[in-house]
């Protein structure tokens, strides 16, 4: 069973990422060939500044290996050092109805909002599905708002395996768990686009910094509280040990505390949480030759795949077929 | 100067597609580096069909060469083994604006007449820039109809030169003569969707049927006729020497002859006029070997070019140039 993981390097990752996806990305590398990539090719379609992408690029592998992924365990390549997708993404093109590709929500939600769309946001789809049917990926890990990008990509299959033969492989989403709450710094879900975010690598005293402004509510420090709704609590129980998280519990619904004491304690915390990755991720920085290693011999076993299914596309299509026929 | 021409492999060449565009760009061949492509990932937007695909493709390639495109002279291949122009149109599909696709009169057409259309259709004027700017071309041979695409190459280059720097060169369409008329059977202009045509590569006896068959009108044989407005006699022209042709005008400008007459002219002519190419064809097919090796030559020789386009691209953009900073 292959899973595949593609991660888009548009910009730093928070906690909300790492809670609601790029940790459950990982936990499932050691599968059988697990392949996972740095989307640039994807990324092009809203960063368009040569810095920063170049940058993005390089410290999103920087981030998911300091984070845990293993490249013993797991394949890690950048999407554009495997061209075989570039060309099945033609392909592919060519079989794709437009009314398809005018129902995925990502592009119609920018065109409702009146905003101008570009053909690489409309054909996202298309090159998505590229990188799924490209390696043959059986599953491919997802948020909720991913979904209908998958069952584009099984249409694309099913119409090409019905009008070429059986090609490709049909994947399968894996939704991933949406159950974690993670707040911002004004409470509400951490996101980017609301400015409320802590980003896994920033430096502890900036973030710790952050974790101190976290907006709170004015109730007197004698009142007990419920844990369970309050956001600094929801953040600690993310990081804490399960004994200090009891602790801490306690003394919510005893009262008189300070929001100061959580903060601390969240902040010691969740730097210790990262502790490891700060520490991989430093040592990486300064081995450059060993990114660059771990990403070339990532690209060459993506690359063998990729050529492996192009080949059958280009042979039950027609594309490549004639060069048989010459000799 | 780089002259570019891609030929699409969706059925053979008749006479109309000889002397309306054929002819017109093999004559171009000679000029530094002429580039010549079968364009069978743009056929795949129509044709899905393995066994046509593939077949289009080689006839394609023997036609072009039967007619007079020469190895020494100019540079053959078919356009998906040159993988670079894949990976370029994706580059240049994040910068091109839906507007621009949509305004397209081969996208529109169909749209309009309630065709059901694909993103292959849509975005083939993305494939199209991609071919023309990843080989730095100067100059495309085009009919009045794509004029519009060569426009959309041009705004496609210039919007990522104004984002990334200058990395293409902004080509120039010339126009083809469209000055021949090249009647059909039925006295309209020859037409592939009018079923009205001859090809170049029929049997010899085939399409001196065809020709015997040619719609005349009634007119008594003893009448004086103008040739310039016959259609008999505007072929003929196309094939005829100048001595026979005069003779041919005066015999129509005195009357007394039958159409036979001149469609037996016209038969022998025409078969004098494409005796040779039809030999160089014959011997080519008697020697697929030689085929595959002038198409491999030039894939090589244009994917050489298309690596230097496509690098330019792909670092001015930030999507390689990463690889640089990991040392």
């Amino acid at each position: 069973m292959r899973v595949l993981s593609g991660i888009q390097p548009t910009g730093r990752p928070h906690w909300g990422n790492y809670f609601g996806a790029i940790r459950q990305y990982i936990d499932l590398q050691g599968n059988e060939q697990s392949f996972y990539f740095i989307a640039n090719l994807h990324a092009l379609t809203t960063v368009r500044d040569r810095d920063k992408l170049e940058q993005a690029t390089i410290d999103m592998a920087l981030d998911i290996l300091a984070l845990g992924l293993d490249p013993d365990q797991a394949t890690l390549f950048v999407q554009s050092d495997v061209p075989e997708i570039s060309e099945l993404c033609w392909i592919l093109m060519t079989g794709t109805g437009m009314g398809l590709l005018e129902r995925c929500v990502s592009y119609k939600d920018k065109k409702d909002k009146g905003l101008k769309a570009d053909a690489g946001l409309f054909t996202y789809p298309v090159l998505q599905a590229a990188d799924i049917l490209g390696y043959d990926s059986d599953v491919v890990p997802v948020g909720q708002d991913q979904v209908q990008h998958i069952e584009v990509t099984r249409d694309i299959a099913q119409s090409f395996n019905h009008q070429f033969g059986e090609v490709f492989v049909l994947p399968k989403p894996k939704v991933l768990d949406a159950s974690a709450k993670v707040p911002g710094t004004d409470g509400e879900k951490m996101s980017k686009s609301y400015g409320n975010i802590i980003e896994l690598f920033e430096p502890p005293k900036q973030a710790r910094k952050k974790i101190m402004r976290i907006v709170t509510d004015s109730r007197p420090m004698e009142d007990p509280k419920d844990p369970e709704t309050d956001h600094l609590y929801q953040l600690y129980s993310l990081f804490a040990e399960p004994e200090p998280l009891q602790e801490m519990a306690d003394l919510y619904r005893k009262g008189g505390f300070g929001y100061g004491h959580v903060k601390k304690a969240l902040a010691d915390a969740s730097e210790a949480y990262f502790a490891e990755a700060h520490q991989r991720r430093a040592e990486l920085v300064a081995n450059p030759a060993r990114l660059k290693e771990i990403l070339g011999d990532g690209a060459q076993v993506a690359r063998k795949k990729a050529r492996e299914v192009l080949t059958r596309a280009q042979e039950a299509s027609g594309i490549s077929s004639w060069h048989a026929k010459l000799k």
